[in-house]
């Protein structure tokens, strides 16, 4: 498995992964019946920097990476994460994380900050907690999850 | 003093308030050397409604409200103000942000979160927790404040 730039010519793989995910609702805040063009802005919109993790061929997941704000907050990145449901498990996530890391810490960020960290999404808070990120805000009852209902929220952050 | 929603020929207005707001860059995560349209982009994009407060036809201050997420976080809202430098304390940003609690409410949303509160901005981190903001998140040395160098931004919140 390796992870690289994405192209333009990977857009419809990653549109794949992240429509079930966009339609599940439970993780992004995303509309449940939201469009490609709905997705792409939040995943893949001009400011980001997209990577992909690839293995023979297949695109098993990807990341973004941009400033979290302009001007005098312009030296913390934020990211954002999806894996394939049929490779769930394998450590993508993990991986594209630590890949982040490493390039926000080339780019010269300070640090990482993650706006919406849904609190239910365990496995992802769990791993986040091991790659270094803690959680530095609770946002009351601000995800409404399609099972749940009203769950927090958490803004998580990793200095570099 | 009157609180109204902003017209398109409000903007020049809005923007000479911004501008100097923008320049100084102790306050708003924006270039100090931004232009006019990263200044609109910021405060009266699209998915933005503004508010201009109005004396004897002189705009003395604005807002914006907008959801912050999308799907699942549509029901939290995000705000911002501005005060004319010639208009501060007088409470227009009291004004505005009482307006805005009453306006959010009236439109559904559940909260109100401001994502990026410079703690150096004392007086304003003052008068959010007086209208009932709380600090639910501490963003660490998240901007860079053109005098006093690293500062942390808070994640303010307030439910409705």
């Amino acid at each position: 498995m390796k992870i690289r730039p994405a192209t333009e010519a990977d857009w419809p793989h990653l549109w794949a992964i992240i429509e079930p995910i966009m339609r599940e609702g439970e993780t992004f805040a995303l509309p449940r019946d939201g469009n490609e063009a709905t997705a792409r802005a939040y995943f893949a919109s001009a400011e980001k920097t997209n990577f992909v993790a690839e293995e023979d061929g297949i695109i098993l997941g990807a990341s973004y990476v941009r400033a979290n704000q302009q001007g005098g907050g312009s030296h913390i990145a934020n990211c954002g994460y999806m894996t394939s449901p049929a490779a769930r498990g394998r450590g993508i996530a993990r991986a594209l994380c630590a890949h982040s890391i490493d390039y926000c810490r080339q780019q010269g960020f300070k640090g990482i900050q993650f706006n919406f960290v849904v609190s239910s999404n365990e496995p992802a808070v769990h791993l986040w907690q091991r790659l270094g990120f803690e959680i530095v805000g609770t946002l009351p009852k601000a995800f409404n999850h399609p099972q749940r209902g009203l769950v927090d929220s958490y803004v998580m952050f990793r200095s570099l």
